[in-house]
């Protein structure tokens, strides 16, 4: 099987220029002005984009939570990143405190194996480190292929970790050659303000989001920052929301030291005003909350000044009545919100064309910083000769509405519902396969691969 | 004429892939597994690294300064160019005081066209910002390509311009479309300490050194930076060498600003021990001068922070007897040193090597950025179908030492004596035409091009 | 003559007691509970509050200006100045640029000798910092007892001294044991801001404040403190106004380096919506202006973090006849208003009163702090035994409001006018004669006595 | 009883003067040149150098610790304490988890009352904040005068209590008028370290300093710093000992915050070159540790500019044969040295004799705000009409050298043996009553009075 796309606009992380590509079975093979080769078919890409396919390092499938379980599996949720232009994920596997990794790995794999339309991978979230633990590490990342280490600094009595689990934990990582990536939100101040204002019978979404004040997610952002600092360990943080957790990164880096940075879409384009809404606000409870106005200048600048490296989504849906177990008690609605299937076509329309990032960083920041920073690369992130062939092909200037009426999410609501966008995603494949081809899905449920990853030092 | 490169290793900004590349004429038009296709030329790049032609924003060919020339004019200036891997420069144009831009404009053409070999563009230096120089800013950007316009904060009564006048200065820049660069020192204060010390007697080369301590540079570079906040220009600063002044651009990170910052190679392999060896640290004796090794460890964990954009070398060379007319008075020798041929192979030597960046990196910092910041992109800077065919080879494995004995520029000595370096630029394309292969020079005088650049509004 | 004052609640910089204070002669000679000594005149403090006398380090009387001369002279500003409780002040001699700083002396002390009520001293602004001026510096300190130097980085052409002079300065007086002040702001961004909106047809006040945005202010702090640690010479910054300069100085704590800060009363009390009334918003055209609540709170906290040292009022008033000289252009306004009556009661009802420092950092602020800072501790700024009786009681309970009608400034408005204040000013003693009492003048003009201050090394 | 003393150099916080001091009973009553009033006892201070009681606001006697007790009871203690200079001392209860506040009170008190010699107070440490021990907190402020509530952030599973129970405290206390104070340091990070270098076998003292690494403390303060600006509760760090930690506090200044800071004598005067001397460095393993050059310039830096208000010992004395606990494992070493009695000289010679400090700073230090701080002033904390006649009279030129030969406490070691110091303090007055004269102890045990403190708002 072979593709010919011809005369599109290919877009890199550093590239940008008119060409034909020529697939055959799931590689690139090559790149070239008007190329004269025979394919089984023939795609024309004039006047669009081709980017690399999107790679999603934040998703939640099918995850139990809170006492029920995110409404999106494997299926449906890689359906829709598909349709969102996104060819590939990383979900996270939650260790149970008091048993294994491996465990929690098998559970994850009985959810996703054969299940799975995109690509796929996990990171290993360490609720439990000990003896026992430490030692799962180096299989981990050398058998299993996973090599980054999920930790929480909130949700004490589930999945947080101390200080010294935490330590412990990166120096083990950094050893075997992983990751330590993070929540960082003081879960101890947070627990105080969430049994505050429970007792105070303040009871609405909006005391979800005044439960966790800026200043949480900064205090830990740079106590995990010290603590990768004194391991010398690779770090992530996760789901960075704020100005203030953004400025402790900053000024680390006058340590000469480097942390990786994750935004979601929707705390660059969405913002706390919506918690004024009564319950209705319960469709952007999630953890942490949206920020402000001043918070989305802050992560913008750091895109472009390369402090933040990735945006993903955290998708994590519920149904609405998922939503309303916590109508009487903000601290029982489920955390999240459904974004896997828009994060490519808002950061198009709301980043690309609206000028705040150039084409060759909206690539980076969505495919090839992903790859690097998680070992997929040079096999996912980039258009290359000899990488998989995971494409996906934009019109720039068709405009779109989003709505849960049209979404492929299992949600029957949207967080972004009535918002016009400009540029979708018309095109996608995957190693060497139509994927979504004009809003029809080619591809069935287990063609999606688990991919494992390779080590990384932290440097890209 | 056409051109089959067969099996390199092919390092963009952001890619690392093993292809076949088909040039033809000045244009790569083909990248392929395998590719058969017919060229009058074939070569083997196996085992080898493919990068984008060095580009090289900051050299001095031909310049009148203290009285004297750099020694290396257009001809022998962008031969030994070629020879180290880089195929365009950009050289500083300097109004004289009094006169207007265009007419410093004619004088430097006047020395470079037909003289180049490399391809070629101009920051042009405004030395005198008045009403009449205003009115050319317009022209400058607009028909002659000239983008940049470099300022400098020293040399007070040649050079230098107030700060009233850099912010005339921004103003326009930034309502036409351009970038301000700027030599970053407080003069008034290195002027005062090369008073200082020569009035005390201090006249050898360490004086130099000391004349100009770390707080002049991080000083300017925050007042700089300060002001480019305020008028919105974008803003670049050269030659940067030191932790106080990169914390300085670290710092304004916080306010959402940010500042492109270039360093030069000698400031991360070199450093101030250099100044205790009597007169012949006058071949070191270039402004700023080296530093310390905390200020290496800054500017290379800089690089990998994205806070340092760009390594470029001030290229400024004179003979050893132009040196000696300050054999008596550290402030008469001439400042500069010979570079242009010795970048691209220090920083993969001393680099990518010694694990400090990765080849990513390398392709970005040396090429891609500057194409990007300087509007010559994607004409120059990257490995993709439709660019210009200007590539390096290089045999990452081949083991050289560097002397003045063999280098290709005029200087009769070489900071870097005898230093070994791993990794060698065996073939440099431009494009489309064989300019060194195998150590020997196969392109003519004039055959450079002057490149006319594009506008930027500081997003890359 | 001797007074003895019963019962009073004495407030020093530490200190807060009830006691009698025997005066004899000028000085302080007993302290003590109800004291058994017969004295010439008995004053009863009950419920009164005893101050040392204020001293204003920042004052401009009859000094030549912007073609004008401002409009309190030495009688009628040190009159008002001990009718608001402020015993010292310490007025600006300016240097005529060409000039040597004797000459300067000489003018400034033709004004005021045989002139003053209070105690006076000088600041020698040193405005053309050469060779001569130099050789001045010693004598200026041994001979005359004028330690502290004033510079302005602002008024090129008439006041600005460059970087090369400044530094040249700093050393110069490190090395004699003096101090060296600054008005930090970078006049050349000025200059360019006033022509630019000069040519814009912009002629309000309003943009006066607009031609000095905070940036200016905070770019000369930082830059000065630059100096200032390179030299290692004391340093001191005159009215600072705003948040951006102060954190400069808070960030400069890092390096261990300290410079001392005043501020002025009215950029505790007044702020910019000032600015929005039309020709009256000249009346607060002073430079720096007003600027924001935000402002104002760092300030305060900064009084309380021990980065504020002092609060004076670069008292400098115009007639409004003189305010019209730039009614068609906000650059022809007599910069400055007055204050030096209204600065101790009003930082005593807004300051004390609403509870935002206490009344020991009342009296630092206000007068020990200047005496320590600028020599003349512990002869002055003190209620201690042998120290001059400079003593105020304030009546902490009195309501008045302030007014042009009734305030004994040679200035036909107030910036103050119709503020209702608690805290009064009964009587004030300057060297154990009764200056005021009970809002009647009893000193003549001539008492005033010129204060030689002494070395200091910064450390107070 | 009444004493007259004569002609001493009285120094205060503020003052600096010559003048006889009045004593009548408990209280000065009268202070001035050449008193004329009869005395029981006249001690003449000529060339001597009076300043009021030293407080050291930190010192644990008779503390059951790590399966022993600190080896100073309140007899021993405090009259070494005297012997030093100190008056006044506030020790620390600490409070057993699972108990009440108040039933740790009683067993205090049971140790303290009819013991001291010095007056002393409370600080009470709060081990485990829970709805009961938030009812205590008014009474305990209220009725036993104890307003300062200490926390660890360290020692888990004994004195450690987690972020959810500081910010409950300190919202609780901000509410009661009361200040949180803390033992700032990672105890997590600290715990790993610990059972890391146990378990490889590093067991000599040494690994004590190298298990508590300054990030650890940094980290801490900057998250207390955190918890306090979000509660606004008034906090105090203390026993700080690094440029990391003051650094974090220097920083919150920028948001207009102030922490006060408590440095001890220790902390100025040695290093941790002292831990390399094999087990007899167990004479100085105390937490913190003893840190670099650095930092002591950093904490001499923040004393001048005001942001670290005092110093204290963290005296905690144990016998060589209770350190002899740790000969195998450092970890055994019960934490703490003897100070009590050396604070007040060793900061004269090394602060003011060396020219770090003023003499108004010494006093403020060391007396002024700790009386400030912990409201216990005007009562004690000065030289004043009407206060407790608390006094030191030194000797400044008197040479002497500390040993545990001559030194009080009860302690066969001294961490400062055969220091050359010069100034003593020869005579130390305690309400009224002299307390030392010439070396010999005048006072029985039992005369120390427990003084209750009053509200604060954390404004002084």
């Amino acid at each position: 099987m072979s593709i010919l796309i011809k005369n599109g606009r290919i877009i890199t992380a550093s590239d940008d220029y008119i060409a034909d590509i020529f697939i055959d079975g799931d590689k690139i093979t090559t790149i070239g002005k008007s190329l004269d080769i025979k394919a089984d078919q023939v795609i024309d890409a004039k006047n669009k984009i081709i980017i690399p396919g999107g790679i999603d390092p934040h998703v939640h499938l099918d995850m139990p939570f809170m006492g029920t379980s995110s409404s999106d599996n494997y299926e449906t949720g890689t359906t829709a990143a598909l349709f969102g232009g996104t060819t590939m994920v990383i979900d996270f596997i939650l260790q149970t405190q008091g048993k294994s990794l491996h465990d929690a790995l098998k559970e994850w794999q009985g959810r996703s194996n054969e299940n799975a339309l995109s690509d796929y991978s996990f990171h290993m979230a360490v609720t439990d480190f000990n003896e026992n633990t430490k030692a799962e590490i180096k299989t981990m990342i050398e058998e299993e292929g996973i090599t980054s280490f999920k930790t929480f600094m909130a949700y004490k009595g589930a999945l947080m970790i101390d200080d010294r689990q935490m330590v412990g934990l990166m120096n083990e990582v950094k050893k075997q050659g992983g990751m330590v990536t993070v929540h960082a939100t003081n879960g101890d101040m947070i627990d105080f303000l969430v049994a505050k204002n429970r007792a105070e019978g303040n009871l609405s979404p909006l005391y979800h989001y005044l439960s966790q004040p800026e200043i949480t997610e900064a205090e830990a952002t740079g106590r995990f920052a010290d603590m990768a600092y004194y391991t010398d360990c690779p770090a992530y943080v996760v789901h960075m929301t704020c100005e203030g957790a953004l400025n402790h990164i900053r000024a680390v880096g006058k340590r000469n030291q480097k942390v990786f940075v994750e935004t979601c879409i929707q705390y660059l384009v969405l913002d706390a005003s919506l918690y004024d809404k009564g319950f209705e606000s319960a469709k952007w409870v999630m953890s942490p909350p949206l920020r402000e106005k001043k918070d989305q200048e802050s992560l913008w600048a750091g895109i472009n000044q390369g402090t933040v490296q990735i945006v993903a989504t955290d998708h994590c849906p519920f149904m609405w009545e998922q939503k309303k177990m916590g109508e009487h008690d903000f601290s029982k609605i489920p955390n999240g919100h459904p974004a896997i299937e828009n994060r490519m076509e808002l950061l198009f329309s709301e980043g690309v064309n609206k000028g705040r990032i150039s084409l060759n960083k909206y690539v980076e920041i969505t495919s090839t910083n992903v790859a690097k920073i998680f070992g997929m690369f040079p096999q996912k992130g980039c258009i290359a000769v000899g990488s998989d062939a995971d494409l996906v092909i934009i019109d720039p200037q068709e405009k779109h509405t989003l709505s849960a009426k049209t979404h492929h999410m299992n949600c029957d609501y949207s967080g972004y519902e009535g918002m016009q966008l400009t540029g979708k995603c018309k095109t996608v494949i995957l190693r060497g396969k139509i994927a979504i081809d004009d809003n029809k899905l080619l591809l069935k449920k287990g063609y999606g691969k688990f991919i494992k990853r390779k080590k990384s030092n932290g440097i890209i």
